[in-house]
């Protein structure tokens, strides 16, 4: 595996995150079939989508998933190229730290140069074949040095909901992807911050997903979580002696581990040393992201798409044959296997399930989250 | 079976009308599943509940029933009560003239003072107890002289979506029930002369309920539609020979009749006498009927009355469970077995059925004909 200017690509171990709680895509999703195992866009589900998407830099045997106890049998069944035991299901859930930090120290003893990916696996790209020459990138920048290496996301817009990166001066492109020092992260923003974010130009959306080696990141680690060390050192001594003697020691030491995600733990106290020193870098993530955070968003991200196959500005997923619209606009609709017919409404939000049907709107829609706590306040764990 | 006065009350023979198209509550209603067949308002079908309301003035074996061959095995399903060959299925639809007249023709021979009562089978009646005291005098007014007896609906809102009637003076009352004498009866009014009928306290909304004797009834079919005499004289005749007689001359003869209604055929022409010299005589529809013209009407129906089941404002009809309702009021849905969550909707019509989901406004649902127009022209019979 080559990279275009020849170079040879190191050992690439991406580690796909699949935790998901299952709740902003009700009815559809439930705790045991979270956005990640649905097929929300197209045939594949997304976790199969980021999969496919990883494989022109990845081989199969080198990719770990790591995810909860609820979903990890739906996930061996929809990944069948990944083998069993690179599957790993949290006895809890500890955010994003643990889970990262852990691939490190399981790789670095054999591997320290092997660079790790991090991966949301609840998120669509658009443009496939620019996500991997980003990553080729990426990997290639990684691989020297201890530096860190984040995509961010060109904003199209003053979000609130998204973590931001404040870039700096220009580094040397890797190949032909830009490359931008980077000065801190922030937290989700104000409304008037995330404006002047928007406006200034010098803001990424973080996109979660992070490169570095295996060493790159166990030193980070050791640096800036030293509690943890012990820990995934037991860990990941467990895991080199038996599978059963890590399943023991993995449900019974990770538990312990901070619940902290990787960006509080290891990003911004290591982006506190300054531009210069901290050698974090960002590469734009400009393959058409989307983070599906909601039935809107899923709406937005196939209304941009090109594949439509309803009426423009009308999706309806599911359905059965062509639907009838009259007078309407701006809709999203799920339907089991029926006809879809619209009349004068606009801008919804209706899905159906077997046990379920769900009628809001696009602008509401992000408040399925509500119906869940009122499900679980009821008792209802048979509808969440 | 008496009166409250003790006047014995004369024989009895309601004809039900239940010929329907099945548009207006699509996709719900059918051709083959029309309005009349649902059990849009409770456990029973329109059709039943209909039933359900003359029982106690009217004896089964009398009544009759006239609708289309799609409909009629339904209809015969669902109401066991009354023999097969009392429910005639129309060869081609004809309106309301012939199937009224023709019940006039069978029943004058043997018995001319029996009161025949003309019912649409696709209206619901908030006030049973009040229809049957209405009942019990519209047939005591019709069963002497040559009377026409007709039930107008005391209007609550100037509708331009239905027939109106101007009644004249007052008449004795018959029972404790009010009766005016009727001066005309006007087509479906622009919304200028709706507003001016409505405000003017003369007017009534045509139930399309009519009381009047076999004798009263055919004698006004040879004055005002001679043509059509010989060929219910024909089909009477046959009906007289033999079942099989009757089924071979009322699919060869009916379909020659003239296709009008009976307001058209009889009462208009019968009104022009004035209101002294046409023998036609209101009574109050008082007993919160409504014909449930659309969604929208169905939704209104059951939110006036008192045994909602769900958060008031919203009907959740078919769901499987209470609803979740967040922000949301005014929504009409109709679901098969699940649960409905509505967040932040207001004034919908939503109802899926196997086959198709509806989703509209309830301003917007009486438009659901075009759909079925849709449907027609892509040679969608199968959802029609």
């Amino acid at each position: 595996m080559d990279f275009a200017d020849g170079t040879a690509l190191p050992r690439f171990a991406p580690v796909v995150l699949a935790g998901g709680s299952g709740t902003r895509f009700w009815p559809r999703s439930r705790r045991a079939h979270a956005k990640q195992v649905l097929a929300l866009d197209g045939e594949n589900t997304m976790i199969q989508q980021t999969l496919q998407r990883l494989l022109p830099v990845a081989k199969a045997k080198d990719v770990w998933v790591v995810t909860n106890k609820l979903l990890a049998e739906v996930i061996a069944g929809q990944l069948p190229q990944i083998a069993r035991e690179k599957i790993l299901a949290e006895p809890v859930a500890r955010n994003t730290a643990p889970a990262c930090a852990l691939a490190a120290f399981l790789l670095e003893p054999a591997a320290p140069e092997t660079v790790i990916g991090v991966f949301p696996s609840d998120h669509v790209v658009g443009n496939p074949a620019r996500f991997v020459e980003v990553l080729r990138a990426g990997i290639a920048l990684a691989a020297s040095g201890e530096r860190i290496v984040v995509l961010g996301v060109p904003p199209t817009r003053a979000e609130t909901g998204y973590g931001y990166i404040e870039v700096g001066a220009a580094a040397a492109p890797s190949g032909d992807v830009p490359v931008r020092r980077v000065k801190r992260f922030t937290e989700k923003p104000e409304r008037a911050r995330a404006e002047e974010f928007f406006a200034s130009g010098n803001y990424a959306w973080n996109s979660g997903i992070f490169l570095w080696s295996a060493r790159t990141l166990a030193n980070a680690v050791r640096e800036h979580c030293p509690a943890m060390v012990p820990l995934l050192e037991r860990i990941a001594a467990a895991h080199a002696s038996s599978p059963a003697q890590f399943a023991r020691v993995f449900a019974e030491v990770y538990p312990q581990c901070e619940n902290i995600s990787i960006d509080y733990a290891v990003l911004e106290p290591r982006s506190a040393k300054g531009e210069a020193g901290s050698e974090i870098y960002c590469l734009p993530a400009d393959f058409a992201w989307n983070d599906l955070g909601s039935w809107a968003a899923l709406y937005q991200h196939r209304t941009d798409c090109t594949d439509r196959q309803t009426t423009p500005a009308n999706v309806c997923d599911g359905a059965s044959t062509q639907s009838v619209v009259i007078d309407a606009a701006g809709n999203y609709v799920y339907a089991l296997g029926k006809i879809v017919a619209l009349v004068g409404v606009n801008d919804l939000v209706v899905v159906e399930t077997p046990d379920a049907l769900l009628i809001t709107t696009r602008e509401r829609s992000q408040d399925v989250g509500k119906v869940v706590e009122e499900l679980r306040a009821r008792g209802r764990y048979d509808l969440i």
